[in-house]
């Protein structure tokens, strides 16, 4: 068995495909006079088999990856291509060694005129490799297009390896490099193929065509399993994807404890599909879009209109619904081009969020009237948050410029010195929200975008779910709710426990919502505050995570 | 009354002297042949003033000031100066105008000379300065040397300014710019000499030879006050630093309830002072000193000897006295220039500290070899901490590379999660160090140099208490000492604060330690106690300090 980070969860059953290195390419090489005729032969014969192998992709793909390939297929046969092969053939090259002068002439000729030609060079030097290995025999380089279903290993891909993977063919994907982040993760998200990323060099002791059973959740890639006990993995597994599919709202245990499932957006677009699920509302409204791409700050109607079109698809819902408006959180990597920044040393660490205001009075006064203005005429609860609050003065600063225009006021709980005064913050505002990603990152030290501290950067860690549990118990006292709206949520055990430490709403892509529904469903929340109380003990993130699985699950 | 930031305590009570601005250069200016002569006298008087003046500065000041005072003092007299503004003279131009071109010529030709040369074109421009405005008749332009006790306002000082200020004469310090790490602050706390900055314009209120009280701690300027209060009000500050001065260790409460008072250092010559002052030994040696500047990895046999001189200070003493040394705290801002990093989007949340022993693990096996070498036949407990820990499995790690070699191992407390999960932690380890400032740095998300985020930077703040608070009980509860290395140590009061929250230890600069010795001294550890728990639940930084303060005051 080979362990790695599971990153898309899935179990698949089916023989391994390696990706295909690329060939080892001549650095000369020269032929007999006699031997040039076979050689031009055989090179067209090249061109015509890679150019089918392009085509059959191409046909078996939509959109823009069918373009591509479509593309590259003409491009095998370009007669400047063929021309410049043929002639140095002529001269006394081997086939393979034309090939190679020739497209690499060709790629320096498309550096040269930039632009549009400059990014085709990839596609050339692909050509050039599947040439070659045709020419020797080689097995296609690259992503091979199965004809019944693979697991993929490779040592990583690459974007050009990814076009057009195809999820009934390719059901599991396992990769030695590679983190959460990857490429290899995003494409197999996207697609929803059970991943593992980071197995090392362990991968390569199972061969090509070994049967394998892959474990996206447990990160695990056992080679030759039983195959009764692959198939019924398989099943179970099948069986589990169905009743998230199925899964109606609300959220509830299965105690019927309620916790309100919302959905993260960042336009009236995404507001619309969310509405169309299973989601209780919108827990995070992030109002950056409008503003970081405009050149000036956009007029009190302009975003009135933009809030509107979000608040529109929850409108006369009644019940518990709302939607929750966070303020701009621009500063840091987020500028704003119509304000000015200092460079800063750790833009995590400075004026951003809420911040921003002691500079920029007006962005936020503008930002409330318009939310005022947004929720005039529209049936559905309007709640508004600050992000990077810092302290109980700053809460309060808040919540009397929300309260004067009739706004609800609450602020996101990210920097752990206002999980550490919560009940003092939450005494001036209305409710709570936990962004866990800022949270993690400032409790842990440890920036949530680098490679190196991943281990650290867990929202797992007790430390973390300690904070959880201060804003989450000052809820309790103070008849509050307290939300959840970071990745965390989206965590379908992770969310059981946040249950457990008090958070009332959960709230997260919309796609991520049904997988969570169906968790809470399958536990009491009495076994929640128990696998709650477990992870908050534990000694790591390791820890914490297995004790709360085992309460769980059980 | 004028207030601002008070940066260094005292009162001082004298007559305003305000630094003269610099004078209006003339860009032209001809006379006629009759006048060229006076011109010429008039130069020749005017360096000679000019130099009596510099050499008298020189002759009030000791070491690099005195050194660079006369070297100035020769430069106005140059032969090539002398003779460029004659010649000019002699064109027809007048004597201002003659020496602005002849001493912007020779800024000229040292700026292309480059060096030792660039490095006076500051004091070519002084000299420019002061001949221009002899010549006028105008004031001394700069920091005039007074001949009375003065207080000095300025709207910032520059480090030419500062060069050669007498505390003797120069009594207060008021600046209507900078913060607590500007220049003037540093340099004011270098003197002793009571300073206030940051007034803003209002300092202009208050005219020259107004007689003012400046008061350093509570940061007020008063105009023409009552004499005979003012009078007392000095008198009482210095009856404060007489015992300040006279102050002997060890760190006691008035009841007799001990807290270590301890030495921050980084070479073993700082350790000689310290040692040879009251402190019971040093709390913090930062080891960098050894690193940052060498171009490769010094060797064991190299690092011991550094370790060694500052063990070597404290041997014998026995009793409690013991020496606690940081592993390496490089990384982020303090790069080494045998070893990679990567840049870092965010340094301070990045790898550094503890974090660097991924990557260069033999860095932390050489320095803890080192350590248990220097050690060797010196009698004084040798304590061992790491820096940036924030798990308990790291704090495991760290202890057992320490107790293979015979260490007694620590860890910092300075990211929040440590705190967060102080008893498992202190379960791994001996001892605790908090860092306050890092510590404050993550718990209120604010990087410690932002100048726009110094108020959030407070270790006032009740939530960074409460961490500390958590770390000193977890201490209570375990039998172990938690110390405090930060620079809240130096404040007498947060430092009777932190003695109630359950520090054993405050460690800071040697030049701190006989202020808080004496504040310890007038109040019982119950008042710390009090205080503490009233700092800890204050709304924010500001009521914390008041609270704190009303009651150890009384």
């Amino acid at each position: 068995m080979v362990t790695g980070t599971g990153v898309v969860a899935g179990v698949a059953y089916a023989p391994v495909n390696r990706v295909q290195p690329r060939p080892q390419l001549p650095s000369g090489g020269t032929i007999a006079e006699s031997e040039q005729d076979p050689a031009v032969n055989a090179f067209a014969d090249a061109v015509v088999a890679v150019q089918n192998v392009l085509l059959d992709k191409a046909e078996h793909v939509t959109g823009h990856a069918r373009e591509v390939l479509n593309a590259t297929a003409q491009l095998v046969a370009d007669r400047g291509l063929t021309r410049a092969v043929k002639k140095l053939i002529k001269h006394g090259d081997s086939a393979e060694w034309a090939v190679v002068q020739a497209t690499d002439n060709l790629v320096a000729q498309f550096d040269r005129l930039g632009g549009l030609y400059a990014e085709r060079t990839t596609d050339l030097r692909d050509i050039r490799d599947r040439l070659v290995a045709e020419l020797r025999g080689e097995p296609e380089p690259g992503v091979p297009r199965p004809k019944s279903p693979v697991v993929l290993f490779a040592e990583d891909l690459a974007p050009a390896d990814t076009a057009g993977l195809d999820p009934e063919l390719t059901v599991g994907l396992v990769t030695e490099a590679g983190g959460k982040t990857s490429h290899t993760a995003i494409i197999a998200r996207q697609l929803g193929i059970p991943c593992i990323v980071g197995t090392g060099v362990a991968l390569r002791e199972i061969k090509n065509d070994t049967t394998v059973l892959v474990d996206g959740a447990a990160g695990t890639v056992v080679a030759n399993p039983d195959p009764e006990q692959a198939m019924a993995a398989v099943a179970e597994s099948n069986a589990y994807f169905n009743r998230v599919r199925e899964w109606r709202g609300p959220g509830r245990t299965s105690d019927d404890y309620a916790v309100q499932l919302l959905a993260n957006v960042g336009d009236g677009n995404a507001a619309g599909k969310a509405a169309a699920g299973e989601s209780e509302g919108i827990g995070l409204f992030r109002t950056e879009l409008a503003f970081l791409s405009a050149p000036e700050e956009p007029s009190v109607a302009e975003q009135a209109e933009i809030y509107r079109s979000v608040l529109e698809p929850y409108a006369g819902r009644g019940g518990r619904t709302h939607v929750v408006i966070r303020t701009l959180d621009a500063g840091s990597d987020k500028p704003l081009a119509f304000a000015n920044f200092d460079a800063e040393a750790n833009p995590a660490l400075g004026v951003r969020g809420l911040r921003l205001a002691a500079d920029n009075p007006g962005l936020l006064i503008h930002q409330l009237d318009a939310i005022a203005e947004a929720r005039k005429g529209i049936d559905v609860d309007v709640w508004v948050m600050a992000p990077m609050v810092a302290t109980v003065g700053e809460a309060r600063s808040f919540a009397a410029k929300c309260r004067d225009r009739g706004l609800w006021p609450g602020v996101m709980v990210e920097v752990p010195a206002v999980a550490l005064k919560a009940e003092q913050v939450l005494a001036e505002v209305e409710f709570f929200s936990i962004g866990t990603n800022d949270l993690t990152q400032y409790a842990m030290a440890s920036d949530r975008l680098s490679s190196k501290l991943v281990d650290l950067n867990d929202p797992w860690q007790p430390a973390v779910l300690s904070l959880i549990q201060m804003a989450g118990h000052a809820g309790i006292k103070r008849h509050k709710p307290v939300g959840v709206c970071g990745e965390a949520a989206a965590d379908p055990l992770l969310a059981c426990v946040l249950a457990g430490l008090g958070i009332t709403s959960l709230s997260m892509a919309a796609t991520a919502l049904p997988a969570v529904g169906v968790q809470l469903g399958d536990v009491t929340i009495e076994q929640c505050r128990q696998a709650a109380e477990a992870a908050v003990q534990a000694p790591d993130a390791v820890a914490a995570k297995a004790r709360a699985t085992a309460l769980l699950k059980k």
